[in-house]
């Protein structure tokens, strides 16, 4: 029988071996969103596929409907009478700049205080590398398992758009009863979270053209219109003074939480010097006068990815620059669809445009729906159960602020009831520099799958 | 005599060896604004120093007091009883990204269709190399020349703070009657220019720091402060929604041109299509309801010079960034102090910015102040009868939008009248990409030269 100890004895029996295979994976800058990073996505697929065979996984390399990064489906036969589990996870990592904020080069990780860095340490090879273990770990057990399938993606980080395209040609390889999705974290407070909600997302690149050159700022200033000038007027049109989104009727079909889902949402209360302590800011983003669970679960955002215009080195240039560019998401909450939102954001771009500019978007991504998962399902209170076992306090449920495009997809083919739980943390600086991953995340990771997998059964 | 003839004549006989020597000048790349460019302009100033020396020039290069780039003083004298003649110009040069915008390499001159292409090429090496091959024509000549007096500075593009600084314990070596300043233009119509006014500048860079490292933009989005969001809501607030600044009290010394400036600065049409013709975009800078004239040259700008943060690349990357940067420059017109504008420009951008954030302004330079000159001054009246030797339609009076710091502080220091006659155009594309300068403009600028020294004795 397993016991929350199970992963722990495994994992220090086989450590050399399972970090070696980790690095190994996280050495591939499978960076899913840059053509550039093509043939290495390939590769990290290659590489999963090799991996899995001595697990017993028949694993086929996919590519996807339409083109995209490759996607790894597998399956491993189980007990017929048990539910068969699906596995999603991504293997394509976020871009790694800025280079020089990392203290170690982000494809080549280290052990530094039991944790790894690397990109993709934690999001998400980490996290559906823990779970894979966690298996491997069930086998060397003798464990009698159920059905396993797996589908790990190359494209989450931009938007799943070849899964997305691809999910009704495989429909019969995903079809399965639960659906684990490794790629969250647990509450702040440290107790394991089941996420109850996800946030939609979009995302467009804008950019401002005004004089055919960069023109001097003392010959032209006051005469031409300025790019730069005209991108920051534009992007401060996105808000009002309280913060909260000014594009119209972008917020009109977006509803505060129920009663059940407050209460549900404050089981922990917001620790703002927590927050602070974790990220360096207080939490003052988004609307004034709504709180904190609220603004990240059940509100949507618009926020700037970046802002590129003009001269950025040493000294002063002092130009009026030709172009202006800036990288936008948003992300949006139940009840809203994505190409809605994303028409009324571009409309209302284009109309604020500045006059004498002018405005496009050479990339525009409608991206996904938000998603609400039932509170009550069986599967739920099993994993209530299995990470009570983890943590006596029991697990919260989180409306997360992330999104995970395919998920709600996925459901709607698979047939699967959806359970996202995963043991991420703020410390482990997903997205950013010096991104890592715990051991003793990794462990619970472990511990967590080997449980509800055998719960399952 | 000299005709208007004469330079054309010398250049088609030394062409190769002056535009051999304009060349050398142009590939030493003399970014004074840039600290890993100390040492090329260094050796511009000896380049120059060696050049001038066959010329007669008794050169020698300065270091000024507080270091600096270093300065190029020089005498060659002349007539005891004619006027001496300060020539002010400098040998640095602007930045020359973004580098995969030129057409050949910036600092490897090339002819084509007889205009010399290179950073530099007219701002300002071609335009005071003009200045010298005149003095080398009048030379050849056997002209009676007036004692020549030499200032070429290595910082005008960010501000001559080493020059400025050095001016009292040069003063005897700078003593002149008439200062000839080689760095302006001529009408946009083609009529040359007798400058009656040049803005003062000042630039800053400012930062906004929020958490400590990029956060997650699913994770933290509707808690986090964005800096990006945050630099695009604070440059916004430098202007109101007719382009007036809004900076409290940054216009209070701003006057309105009076009635002969009005009259002079409109000799001739601003013309719109042209400007949209020569620069790709429509002259809607600035204040509504302003004419073009008096924006550029009676009213001050606050303007962008470039803002960078966050992810820039191929596809996306959904973070809020740790941090934000701005580069701001505003010309100031008469009766304003560049350090009080400076001040009232912090004040107000402390005083929004956004909450959570951390504002910083790593680089200021209060700069120097606007300068307006006498209309009617006697080396005034010779330059116009001498500009319409060159043009029939004589000269029109600019009060021009852009700043040459050094100009007033020189005036009052050398005791000389200044006069702003230079051979600039549109299409020079100067502070841009492919800068370039028209052997005709060089050889107008030869021809002034000689014209004007003749006309002096």
């Amino acid at each position: 029988m397993v016991t929350p100890d199970s992963a722990r004895r495994y994992f220090a029996a086989h450590r050399e071996a399972i970090l070696a295979d980790w690095f190994a994976l996280l050495r591939i800058p499978s960076i899913g969103a840059n053509p550039q990073h093509l043939r290495d996505c390939s590769a990290c697929a290659a590489w999963l596929k090799k991996f899995l065979r001595p697990l017993g996984f028949t694993a086929t390399v996919r590519l996807p409907v339409g083109g995209g990064q490759p996607v790894l489906l597998a399956e491993r036969l189980g007990r017929a009478d048990a539910p068969v589990v699906l596995l999603y996870g991504h293997y394509d990592v976020q871009p790694a700049d800025p280079l020089d904020a990392w203290q170690s080069p982000p494809f080549e990780p280290v052990l530094r205080n039991e944790r790894v860095y690397a990109r993709g340490a934690a999001d998400d090879k980490g996290q559906f590398f823990a779970f894979l273990q966690g298996v491997a770990a069930l086998i060397d057990a003798g464990a009698n398992l159920p059905t396993i399938r797996l589908v790990l993606e190359g494209e989450e980080e931009s938007g799943s758009r070849g899964l997305l395209a691809s999910l009704t040609s495989w429909r019969q390889e995903l079809q399965a009863d639960v659906m684990m999705v490794a790629d969250t974290g647990v509450h702040p407070s440290g107790r394991p979270a089941i996420i109850a909600g996800l946030r939609g997302i979009l995302h467009l690149t804008v950019t401002l053209r005004g004089p055919r050159t960069d023109l001097h700022s003392g010959t032209h200033g006051g005469l031409a219109p300025n790019p730069a000038m005209g991108m920051a007027r534009l992007l401060a049109s996105l808000h009002d003074d309280r913060g909260a989104i000014a594009v119209a009727g972008f917020l009109d079909r977006v509803a505060p939480p129920s009663a059940q889902e407050s209460d549900l949402a404050n089981a922990e209360p917001f620790d703002e010097a927590a927050y602070l302590h974790a990220t360096g800011v207080a939490p003052v983003g988004g609307e004034t006068g709504i709180p904190p669970y609220e603004r990240l679960g059940f509100r949507p955002t618009i926020e700037v990815n970046g802002i590129h215009a003009g001269y950025g080195g040493p000294g002063s240039k002092t130009v009026l620059p030709a172009l202006a560019t800036a990288k936008l998401s948003a992300r949006l909450c139940a009840g809203q669809s994505p190409r809605d939102c994303c028409d009324k954001l571009m409309a209302h771009l284009r109309a604020h445009c500045p006059p004498g500019l002018t405005i496009d978007f050479p990339e525009v991504n409608t991206g996904t729906p938000a998603l609400r998962l039932p509170l009550l399902s069986p599967v739920v209170r099993l994993a209530e159960d299995v990470l009570r076992q983890l943590d006596p306090r029991g697990p919260v449920f989180l409306w997360e602020g992330a999104s995970i495009p395919v998920v709600g997809a996925l459901r709607d083919v698979s047939g699967a009831s959806p359970l996202l739980v995963g043991f991420g943390r703020e410390e482990d600086a997903i997205h950013a520099p010096n991104e890592s991953f715990g051991l003793d995340q990794f462990q619970l990771g472990m511990a967590y799958t080997m449980l509800m997998l055998e719960a399952l059964c």
